[in-house]
C-alpha cells in the first residue's frame, strides 16, 4: 500500500525563506520511512533562484533565436545561460541540456507561478544539495526528491520527473534477478524516483499552492545515507541516441 | 489523498483466460470511483499475444539486424513484424515506433514474465479496446489503464507509462488557465494517464505476480464514457523533434 499526501497550502515563498520551517508549519508527520516530494519552485524561490525580466540585456544569439521562435529575447537569453547545449529549436520549442545534464524545455526556465509578472524562476543551482539540506532539518529525516515537470520526446504532456534526490535509491535494478518464471529479467532498471515523482504530482493541483507531496510506503527505496542523488537518472551523453 | 493498493497475486494467466474474472477472484472492492492499471503482459496473454520463437523464421532484415547488433534474429524479426519503424538501432537497442505511434525498445516485443521459454509476449493489438473490455467486465466498472515498461530518450531506467485507456482522461490541460500569480499557465499539459501508470508501478514488485493495481483518488480524471484512449498521449509525427 503506498498513501500520497499533499500537505496543506504553504505560503508564497520568498528568497530567505526557510523552507523546512514552512513546511513543519503544516503539522504534517513525517518519519524516516517517508519520502517527501517537492516541486522544484518553491526550493528555486527560497534559494533566490529568480531573474527579473528587466535585468536581462539579451545578447545577439538570444535576439536571433527568439526572433525566429516567437519568444521574449530576454527570456530566450536567460534560457542560454542555464542551457550547456541546444538540442532543439523548432516550432516555439528550445530544447536544452543543462547544465545538470537533464534535457527539457528551455533549460527549466519557467514564467509560470513566479510570484512576480516578468520575473523567471530557474532551477537550483544543485538540486541534490537543496534535497539533502531539506532532509537534514526536516524532523524524522524522510528521503526528500525535488522535482520539475518536463516534456518527453515521443508523448504529449508533461511527467513530474526527479531532479533532486536524497535518501532514495534513484533506480531500481532488476537485471539478472529472475522473473516469474525463472528466467533472467533483460534490461529491467526501473526509475523509482521519477515514479515517485510522477505519483506526487498526482495529488496536487497545479494552481494551487501544495508543493509537496508526503509519500508513505516507499522504505525499501529509502536508505539511510542520502546516496547518489539525480545522478543515476540521467543518460549519459555517449549513451544517448537522440541529442 | 490517493491510495494505490497492489491487488492479491494473480494465478498465470493463459490464453483464453477471462481477465476480469481474475480479478473478481481476488474479492478487491472496485467502484465507479477507483482507476485500476493493469500491466499490459496479462493482458496480451488472456489475448494469445504470444509468439513461440520456434515457430518464427528470420528474414533477410532482421539476420543483418541480429548480426549487427547481438540478438537473436528470431527475436528481431517478431519485432519488426510489430514495428511500423525502426528509429534508431545502436549498440544491441532497437527502438521503434509501434503500428500504435508508441515510441519503445523492441517494438514492446519482450522476453521476460513469459510462461515459457522461448516466447515472446507482444503488445495487445488495440490496447484501448483491451481497457474497455475490461471495464465493462469489472463491477463498478472502474476507469481502466493498460501499461507498459519504456525507456526515455535522455533519462535511464525505465518508467511505466499508459498504452491503453478507458475512462480517464489522459491528459489535464492547463493551458490558459491562471497559475497562483493569476498569470496564464504557458504550455502545462499534463499527462495524467502516465503518471498513474507511473505511481501505480511503486507499489508492485517486477518480480511477483502483481500486475493490477487500485488507485483511489483519481475521480477528478474519471469520466463515465471512456473517452479519448491513449491517443492524445501520443505525439504526432510532424510534431516529433526526435524521429
Amino acid at each position: 500500500m503506498i498513501e500520497l499526501l499533499a500537505l496543506p497550502g504553504l505560503p508564497e515563498v520568498r528568497p530567505g525563506d526557510d523552507l523546512a520551517q514552512l513546511i513543519i508549519a503544516t503539522g504534517t508527520e513525517l518519519t524516516s520511512a517517508d519520502t517527501l516530494v517537492v516541486a522544484h519552485k518553491v526550493v528555486s524561490k527560497a534559494e533566490g533562484r529568480l531573474v527579473d525580466l528587466a535585468d536581462v540585456t539579451p545578447g545577439p544569439r538570444a535576439r536571433q533565436l527568439a526572433a525566429d521562435h516567437g519568444k521574449d529575447p530576454r527570456h530566450v537569453e536567460v534560457v542560454l545561460s542555464e542551457a550547456a547545449q541546444l538540442v532543439r529549436a523548432d516550432g516555439g520549442r528550445l530544447i536544452c541540456r543543462t547544465r545538470h545534464g537533464f534535457v527539457c524545455a528551455n533549460a527549466g526556465v519557467d514564467q509560470s507561478n513566479a510570484a512576480e509578472p516578468d520575473q523567471l524562476i530557474l532551477l537550483p543551482i544543485d538540486p541534490d544539495a537543496s534535497a539533502r539540506a531539506l532532509r537534514a532539518a526536516l524532523p524524522g529525516h524522510p528521503a526528500v526528491v525535488i522535482t520539475d515537470s518536463f516534456g518527453r520526446a515521443w508523448r504529449t504532456g508533461q511527467c513530474e520527473v526527479a531532479i533532486g534526490v536524497a535518501g532514495l535509491k534513484p533506480l531500481e535494478d532488476w537485471r539478472g534477478l529472475p522473473d516469474t518464471a525463472g528466467r533472467e529479467l533483460h534490461a529491467t532498471v526501473i526509475a523509482i524516483a521519477d515514479e515517485a515523482a510522477a505519483a506526487a504530482d498526482l495529488v496536487r493541483g497545479k494552481d494551487s499552492r501544495e508543493p509537496a507531496v508526503r509519500v508513505r510506503g516507499l522504505q525499501r527505496h529509502i536508505t539511510t545515507d542520502d546516496g547518489p542523488g539525480v545522478a543515476p537518472l540521467v543518460r549519459k551523453l555517449e549513451d544517448d541516441l537522440f541529442r
